[in-house]
């Protein structure tokens, strides 16, 4: 870990649980030094949104207030998430069903298909209606300058949450987001728009528009790199959340052979963000090309308020995502 | 109605109207008989904005339950609202200032200019933030299929409140706008789009896509057929309310020789529809052209939920509207 | 006739014809004064086509140097050119079919519907292949800032002379097209682009950016206040080559009930312009949108090169172009 | 081939070359097995047009048919092709300029900037004015099917070659373009639009759809890897013809460092298919963005008319070049 990159708080390591056992009074001052976050996702399509909850469910310096989900059936994901926060013992974290569909462009995520998954596992069926915009608007109201707001899904939720309350974007600590693929690459083959930017065009426009301090993009060029194939996906998701995670994943079922750890990815770089190399720039969306809208321009830019990655450290990933799961 | 999660200001309902003041029991039956409305407005531009809220004001069967602010410094038009309803004894009624710009396009309408009147009139200078949004979806969700919502500013507040809790829409008795040019025209000239849909483009379109059972738009070509000149103005605007509008309005300081009553001729047709002669169909709105984003596209529809109105009768709207500010 | 308006080689009226009775040296003078024509046409879809080549063959300063077809079909539209042309007696005259599609958008009119009327008329069956360009440029090359270039089809064939060979739009006099919609206008109704100009939109932009010294628009709001019923056509359509134009109309076997003149309202106008009220200024074409592209945008501008058709004197036309049909 | 129709130039057919001079039969008999080459060419802006050509000149194979220009300044471009043809003794290869401006977006390439070497080389000063279209028309119909066109500048004067004649696209053996960036790189960095797609995107975008039988595109990701460092330039830039495109070429006088030898590569896989790799599909071209117009969409199908390179032997290719210049 570099202590030159990485503000005090995070670069006191794990020395932070330690204290909390000592008295309140030193708890409730640890609690201060951890990283308040809120995550809006799309769990339930891709498995990698599960893998990013279990990562922040045993991150110890990630203090999680709330999760909101989007795209289609947000209530199933909101069951989803749910049925992972139970068997983490973590029911207490607020789930919020969020928008189901892009501003003005064809849905194109309809459906959260491991609901099949679910009645396998307890969870909450019932959730507030209509109210995650405004949960994530009081609670960084609540917070001001401390909330990470981390986005792993489509970003119809963050470009409202940021129209409905303009102040609420400066209000923020910072924006990480999994999106974009700003070379243009997955998997070494041409790739124009990335998934999350693509099912919603207007919305990404809108969210990198915003006059966030600091927005933290993961891209699909970066994101990509960090798979790992089903044989040590099996041997190593072996224990507690994980089990749980690789039912969901499609693995054993042989409906998918690896798992690209696209979201854990992006969460893993607010803690540890040596894990990706960025540039510092401006990102823009293409929303005038019917066939490209969601299409992200970079040019760099000292002065630019995102950081974007271009590299990741694969094996410094998933020794710190496996490793943070185990508790250590 | 849930009094933990409504601010007091609406959980107690409307007292100002005499008739309420009676008993319980009458309260009760007339509240009944009443329209609901919310109002949402960028008074503090154009006059007419001024005249629709007195017209809201002095109408007995109109039971409004809040406003809404919205397009350049909404909180200068709070205040301006503020004028008013103290004006007329009736700053019972909740104001909330919007959103500031629209979603994607340049702000086209970046100030108040009727501020400079408010050092005159008595007004609220604070307001809740960033909660406008909120507070009409609260609102509409306490009263399901009771409130008539009616714009008359451009349809950021709108588009915003469909897409944050979409069953909003279908919980209204209807929306109502002041909007769009059907006919392409404006006083016998071309003009292919209006000014509220043209200032944010993307929102107009967000707002006509929603499913709200049923939307009537009076539009450019009709409400421009309203009109009085500075003559007849100071002539009929010789008491109350009228007064404090006509100050407001720019006739006395000779910037402008006449008013249109756009947005009050989209008020008046909740309560006395025959004012205008509608067609039922479908409603479009351009956005892939930058030249053209806003215009409405209408095709007659028996099934369409739009009614938009193509014609008006004029004396009946003047008598209407003066007979009711006089409290006829 | 107004002798103001007119340049001097139209204010002499029809005296020409005679004159060139006289002697060849005289010929050559008053083929001079004449109106050098050259005309581009979709003629076989809408019977205007047709009225307006007998039009231009039946007046006397009209000096016809060829005709070059347009649209699907462009052979089949050669032929029934040849047909009035042999007619008339006047298979001297060129033509040359041109192009059939879009420059990059769907073809709206694959066929020329008239067609079933060829095998009752003599006509050529062979025209040269892929030169009606070339004869264009050839020809306006070959008499400079003579010619008058009247195009009432879609713009193909007039955007790629333009495009071809970048000093022709300078070499001509004028160019006159049947095309636009400049009030937005059809019959009363709202209608926001025209058929010629919808046809081929990048065309239709291409042709009006050129530099021509002086494009004459009569657009379809114009044209479309002139319209003769069937009773009053069957009884004037009674002689010589009317009598084949109402063959090949429609107006016989009941396909339609009316003629609308807007091909023969453009041509009128070369030869007696007071026939319409024109304004000068700036036109501009829309090809943003997919819906609207074609739209035509005009404004007022002294500076202008375009000068725009807004009102027809209908009595007046419909003299014109009878008395000259009859070789009055 | 019809002498009446057919310019006196390239009615001569080509006679420069040493093998042709022995006797008619064997002329007959050789002329037949080389390739009819028609070069399109923005010959001025970059140095690699004049490497194109110099190659064209001294490949035996090549029979050289004529050349056109395009893009600002055609006729400057003219002037120094005809400088290099003199230098060659080969003035019997007719030149037109062609087409200066884009169809529709703003002109990118203004200005041939290697004008300032032509006073140091005789050459041409006249060119037929606005021929250049129809030269290439008349010139694949007197040949067809055995003509392929070999375009490296933008595409203007094909796009409007193909639309004027529609037939030609389907008279040509084969298209062959330097143009493109099918994976979206240059120099390994991203690269969205190639530069002479980019400079007229909708003539692109109309070249592309026209129903050639072949269109053989090498886009710039290939390209950009032919390249040599100055020392190597001037070291093998040592006689001839390639003295002049030395001189032309700014490596002397130090305004540029390296060649990158976009045209010559897309020349030499008329003659030697191998130097690159391609896969067959289909091409699509962007003209609905303003940012992206020129993007070129490329998807592999085994039947698509389209071959694209997508790599490039680079020794095989600097081999054929320099032996070929060499005359061996």
């Amino acid at each position: 870990m570099s202590g030159l990159a990485m503000p005090a708080v995070f670069a006191q390591g794990s020395t932070g649980n330690g204290v909390q056992k000592q008295n309140r009074q030193s708890k409730y001052s640890s609690a201060m030094m951890k990283e308040k976050i809120l995550y809006d996702t799309d769990i339930g399509s891709d498995i990698d949104d599960s893998l990013c909850l279990a990562y922040l469910l045993n991150q110890k310096q990630c203090d999680l207030l709330g999760i909101t989900t989007v795209t289609g059936e947000p209530v199933v994901r909101a069951m989803l998430a749910s049925a992972l926060l139970k068997a983490a013992g973590r029911d207490d974290i607020p789930i919020y069903p969020g928008v189901e569909k892009p501003l003005l462009t064809p849905q194109k995520q309809p459906e959260a298909h491991q609901s099949k998954y679910l009645p396998k596992y307890p969870h909450e069926e019932k959730f507030p209606e209509g109210e995650a915009i405004e949960f994530l608007r009081r609670t960084i109201r609540a917070h001001p300058n401390e909330i990470t707001l981390l986005a792993t899904g489509p970003f119809t939720n963050i470009a409202l949450l940021f129209a409905v309350d303009p102040e609420i974007p400066s209000l923020l600590k910072k924006l990480v987001v999994m999106g974009g693929a700003f070379t243009y690459r997955y998997k070494g083959e041409p790739c124009l728009s990335e998934w999350n930017a693509r099912c919603d065009p207007y919305a990404t426009a809108m969210m990198y528009r915003a006059p966030v301090k600091e927005i933290v993009s993961v891209g699909l060029d970066v994101t990509s790199k960090v798979v790992l194939e089903k044989d040590e996906i099996i041997e190593r998701f072996n224990a507690g959340i994980l089990k749980t995670a690789l039912d969901f994943s499609g693995i054993l079922d042989n409906t998918r052979q690896e798992i690209v750890f696209h979201d854990p990815l992006a969460a893993t770089v607010i803690f540890k963000k040596e894990i990706c190399d960025f540039k510092r720039g401006n990102v823009e969306i293409e929303i005038g090309s019917s066939r490209l809208e969601g299409l992200t321009y970079w040019e760099a830019d000292e002065k630019g308020k995102n950081e974007v990655a271009f590299n990741v450290n694969k094996d410094m990933f998933f020794d710190h995502f496996f490793s943070t799961i185990a508790g250590k």
